[in-house]
């Protein structure tokens, strides 16, 4: 664990500190968790409550916040990034020593920095930039491009072809560049399968979630641009392009050439079919089905609420009637109209 | 394969035998599939009509059912879990031998119980209790621990510091302890990574299936308490909490800092939304979106029923004009009130 | 990369040329994309207009629109069936040379036609028929049977005594009889497990995606028939029976003991609940919860339009009063009943 000075952090990452420099922390805490040795951050409103009574060493908040602070503060127009920033400073691990574990099947050359953990199998032809960090048991095609200060968790699974960009971090169990799900139909029902004969291209900075899924391209390429971060689970079709920036939560299922714009949020379990589009700036929230594309920036949603069983049983029952029961309203508006003539 | 005499059966579970106590069985069937080698078992009304004709050696099944069986009877109140316990001592396997394959990787000292497969990598400093056994390529992180009588599947992985209690199962792929899906945004648009520093803590007797993944705490621990069940392709986000005993069925996703409670049951498919609150005792169904919490015991349904694809177009385009119908209702309300007023 | 020329694709897979049989390609192309050296198809309609400016050295269509080409044709009554043979061919590889990798631990006696890769483990008593490759990290559980020309990528689980079919493609982290959910519960509400002591059975001609999870059956088998078709993530439960040629999009969950027919189709993340049975021939669109038998062939589905999410505020709202709105409409066709009679 690191121990930092407060003036070190103000040093690294600026803000207003008021209070002692000298002070150590050697982690982030929450403001209830804190102990004096740790640092906390005040960024949702919500918790404001629990700065009077923190036990931390400094809190991280902003600037209308800070005279309510019983310790050392660090002022900032932005906590929560500020947050962000300390948490990896903070967390920083010492790199894995370069090398390649003797255990490891490497049928390339790579570079001297690399660091080939317990029983990796990397193919042929594949091209490692400076740095990169290879987990135990990862397997890399041949072919496969990583780029500099790349990390895979142990298990990761890279097919022949697929470009990673730079400081990609991928966990455990996500498959780049499996077969996307292509087929013709004969007469007889039986299917014949596509070659996939695509890639997966990656930009910089992606992070993968475990167990995330991301089919090669049938004739061109699934595109992840710079900056996309994907929870786990989350499975994305075949010659899918995803924008840079774009954040998804778990289990989201994006269907083959569905183009996703840039900035947007895919809430958890979100389904977005194929062939769409998604301007910039779209929202979806958890659960969603989006079987449309969508030109316009903003929030869309598309989910039932819950309730108690018996209620829904009362209640749901009647969405196979509904154009029923709008037809019903139509006649009454007619009925009323008539009498209303009438009177 | 085990061969178990009747009388065995009732020493070890109790429960009272009509019939040959020297007959044997080896194995579990179905009423309709068991031959008279194998045990039955009648748990389920509706297969009642299928006792008269059992071939089976024998059948577990509840008093009342007694006199209809024309084979021997293991009478128990139970039925179900009668069968349930007798299935795994008839199925018991003889353990691994003990040991570490010598294709492993072992950077820790592990009791000399423990079973170690092929290729299997453990980092330094993890503590594993007796009688662990490991499969085949899993990979168990720096510093985590492994309680007594664990068995992991192949291709587990564990996270470093993550901790397992005892007795738990884990199936082929979990993932326990990649990093929560935690960002803070720059104005930009691009996502600083808050860096992941709390554990995975699994309390005993936890089963997790093929494929799932819990991650790991952001500051505190994602806790998942002792004798939770969790199907294949769960995805458990950080800081989440899950009470005893409660079951998961397959695909269902959890996001961050929810509160699951204990003795709660959430079907296949359905989704909870972040920082939630879900009282003991609750049993959410199938594909149902919880988007608030609950903090009634009962079951809790958000679902639409299917139709045929024509029905469902003209019901369904309803739904875009919900508000407008009860804006309708509301009026003709109103004019009706007029009318009756003037008649 | 294959060169052939079109001569030599015609006398393989027959249609009509138009053109010059000498022109080679080593690759197929979209109309759009493709260069002199590849070959290019027109399927849907839709692109009809891309048909005019294509640079492709000849194109794959339907006799009545040969006329519309101004470079080579293969004209067939199915565009898209020849295409999808085509692409296979074209994109064949050479078979990985036959052996058993150094760092693989098999325990079986193969054929020499096998190639396995580095690092795999084979248990004792696999049974593997000619020509099978078996990818970096595969583990393959004892007892299990792999069909002749089948291809497991790298890091595939197969539990013990699973059988898989010829011709079975096996996409990377598929786990292939996991331990399906079953459990009976005790007084106190722990779980007791039910041993899983069925098998998978896979027939022929079937592919399985990245990540997907089949468990094996309770007591019987769960039975995945020939030719069907699995996309990544998906999740089938104990005992279910998928019928041949069914297949399946990303995502999809299907509960224990669920029997699908043949030749259907299920979108992307529809879940199908357990002990149903669905009939030949039904396609259930993406994103639906099937609580039902389908006893009809036909498209079925149950999904809510999504929309801005201010108007779904407005809209969805509803749902909790659907039942209320169909009593007040009942209500006012009562009192307007009563005012017709008496005007």
């Amino acid at each position: 664990m690191v121990v930092r000075r407060l003036e070190e952090i103000i040093a690294r990452f600026g803000g207003e500190l008021r209070g002692n420099g000298k002070l150590t922390v050697n982690s982030l805490a929450t403001l209830g968790a804190a102990t004096h040795e740790q640092l906390s951050f005040l960024a949702n409103p919500q918790y404001c409550a629990k700065l009077g009574t923190t036990r931390a060493a400094a809190v991280i908040l902003a600037a209308e916040m800070a005279d309510h602070c019983p310790v050392a503060v660090i002022v900032t127009p932005q906590p929560y990034l500020y947050f962000a920033r300390v948490s990896q400073w903070l967390a920083e691990m010492s790199p894995p020593i370069p090398g390649i574990h003797p255990s490891s099947v490497v049928e390339s050359v790579v570079p001297a920095s690399s660091s080939i953990g317990p029983q990796v199998w990397v193919g042929p032809g594949v091209e490692m930039e400076e740095n990169v960090v290879i987990g135990a048991q990862c397997r890399i095609g041949a072919g496969s491009c990583i780029g500099a200060d790349s990390y895979l968790y142990p298990g990761v699974t890279v097919y022949a072809d697929c470009h990673i960009g730079r400081r990609a971090i991928i966990h455990s169990g996500a498959v780049i560049g499996a077969d996307g799900f292509g087929f013709a139909q004969e007469a007889t029902g039986a299917w014949v399968k596509i070659a996939q004969t695509g890639r997966v291209m990656i930009g910089d900075d992606v992070e993968i979630g475990a167990n995330t899924t991301i089919d090669r391209g049938a004739l061109e390429d699934t595109v992840i641009e710079d900056g996309v971060k994907l929870d786990n689970q989350i499975q994305v079709g075949h010659n899918v392009r995803i924008g840079a920036h774009t954040a998804m939560a778990g289990c989201v299922g994006i269907a083959g050439s569905a183009k996703i714009g840039a900035g947007c949020t895919v809430g958890g379990g979100a389904i977005i079919l194929g062939h769409l589009t998604l301007a910039d700036g779209v929202h979806v929230s958890s659960g969603t089905l989006v079987a449309k594309s969508i030109t316009t920036p903003g929030s869309y949603t598309g989910t039932v609420p819950f309730m108690a069983h018996a209620d829904w049983l009362k209640n749901f029952s009647r969405l196979r009637h509904l154009d029923a029961m709008a037809d019903k309203i139509r006649a009454l508006e007619k009925r009323l109209a008539e009498l209303e003539k009438n009177t």
